[in-house]
């Protein structure tokens, strides 16, 4: 079985509105074929399938993407697959359809699912634990769409006098580089679609906060009088960094917008650097609310390493300390933890 | 001939973008069957023709949108015309023949137009007046078509050590306000798609800011995850004048925006107040931007009359007076001091 075997175990819908998109799958750490652990893979879950102590699959199925982990009783990646069909891009809701054949592909295993695929857009709607919440807490409100075998986690919420915000998926990263790295107080950025700053207390998620950063990035890219000239690459230069600098200092983000399309117009700024100074002017607001939440913490960076390049080179600019760090081997941590919790 | 007959006439193009979309065409101070000047309609222009001291059409052809006006010797609306075949929509750039469509329908009369038809998606490229800029400013840098027949008004522009920043349409009504109404000081607020805030100092503009307010919105609404919660209408009432409180005190908007979908899923919010709330937030950073600006002038809120009542409750709720003011009669304004420049 090759990657493109796996596509389309995981596409079995042709209508599906990612059919011509070149796969995004990769694996890791595979062994080919895949053991069989001595069963067929018909046989439904039954007695001993639902063994906790052994490996199973955890899987971070979000808006735009799923990402899903066979992992070993010592916590390792045994393989990981990752693919465009988030939850969004499953028009006829046959969620259950992909879950059985990611366990075609990845073995018939236990599944713990955390992201979107919990939401009001996913599988089943499964509710908030309210911070602070620690991996406890998650465990215990597991939504069990098959008893023992296929459960959704809960996502965490805020809701002060002041202030309410809620995330899904992240909570599962964000905890598990704790029981990683042994560390007791941190804030965590997770840049992306809605950066979450997370600050994390004696292995609970205090207090957060969503910034809809990417999203904002994307929608100016996409469909905004700025599209035409934000063709660039965006790269921690000289164009992101001082816009990260006047982001920072605390501008009208709809003014400053309209500014890198005048600086365009008269020739101040060259065309293909808008896009780096959007984004940099968007990293620089977003670490406004993101600095504060944190105080004098430790701050890590976590996730995508691409865009924790650009998070660490803007807290860096404004003369702050981070710590970059990987969101895969978090998430399989923090998963790993869950399920030593249920099993 | 009715409006109907008008809107076809102005369409000629049958796959124009907007030919299914209901006609926004409207008539006012119409004389039917308009008077015909003594001449056939396919006359050329010619000896006689280009006198500007009788009746011309004045243009406003945005992005989005395109206004006409037969403008009479006495500078009033005689006729008027409104359509959603802005710039953008002239995909064949076949911007002669709605001209002449305009004239068939108007009177084969000499034409002054502003706005993006003199951008680089328009017609002809017109270059920008650097502020302090005045209406015989404007006047002295008309890029003719078609000699003393058909000219495009350049923008203004801003360039300092500092800022940059442009504009093509408003200058019109932001100093045909002036012409109207003897004011020497003043700073005007022209809500839109990008939103211009103009310190106007005896009959120049002498400053001015751009805020994407307009356009911010109609991302959120039509293409971000909060679409589908931006349902309701948006009035000046109590969730939206508490939004603009929010926003005038300096907070991130992509970090409240975030908190607005937060506050639906949570249930503090509810959903049918979240457009209003967005509105109130991106008019309330708005007001950041353009009050700084007007310092102690008089604040005129001059343009389409729902977004002037938009603005007026805001900038009354953060405790500043304004005047209310139309935008069309500005712009006529305007265009027949222009005119009477030229003549």
């Amino acid at each position: 079985m090759n990657t493109e075997t796996i596509q389309s175990a995981i596409h079995p819908n042709q209508n599906h509105p990612n059919r011509n998109r070149p796969p995004l799958c990769f694996v890791r750490h595979a062994v080919w074929p895949p053991p069989r652990w001595g069963i067929a893979l018909e046989t439904p879950p039954g007695v001993g399938m639902k063994n906790w102590s052994n490996e199973f699959i955890g899987v971070d199925w979000g808006t735009t993407n799923l990402r899903a982990y066979r992992i070993g009783c010592d916590g390792g990646i045994q393989e990981s697959f990752e693919d465009v069909l988030g939850v969004s891009a499953v028009s006829d809701g046959n969620f259950a359809g992909i879950v059985r054949e990611l366990r075609e592909t990845l073995g018939n295993l236990p599944m713990l699912l955390s992201g979107m695929i919990g939401s009001s857009i996913g599988w089943r709607t499964t509710p908030y634990v309210a911070a602070p919440a620690s991996l406890e807490d998650i465990a215990a409100k597991i939504t069990w769409v098959e008893p023992r075998w296929t459960g959704l986690l809960p996502g965490i919420s805020v809701l002060t006098n002041s202030r309410a915000d809620v995330m899904r998926g992240e909570e599962v990263q964000l905890l598990g580089y704790q029981s990683e790295h042994g560390l007791t107080q941190y804030t965590i950025c997770h840049p992306g679609t809605h950066t979450k700053w997370a600050k994390v207390r004696g292995g609970k998620v205090e207090d957060f906060r969503s910034v809809m950063t990417g999203e904002q990035f994307s929608l100016l890219k996409e469909h905004s009088l700025l599209k035409a000239m934000m063709h660039g690459r965006v790269e921690p230069d000289r164009s992101f960094l001082e816009a990260v600098e006047t982001g920072w200092s605390g501008v009208e983000l709809t003014a400053e917008l309209f500014t890198v399309r005048a600086n365009v117009l008269l020739s101040r700024l060259p065309e293909c650097r808008a896009a780096s100074t959007v984004s940099g002017l968007l990293i620089g607001m977003d670490l406004r609310t993101g600095l504060r939440l944190a105080g004098h913490d430790l701050i890590v960076v976590l996730g995508d390493p691409a865009l924790v390049r650009l998070y660490t080179a803007a807290i860096e600019h404004i003369g702050k300390d981070c710590e970059p760090a990987e969101g895969a081997t978090a998430f399989v941590a923090g998963m790993t933890r869950i399920k030593e919790m249920i099993q």
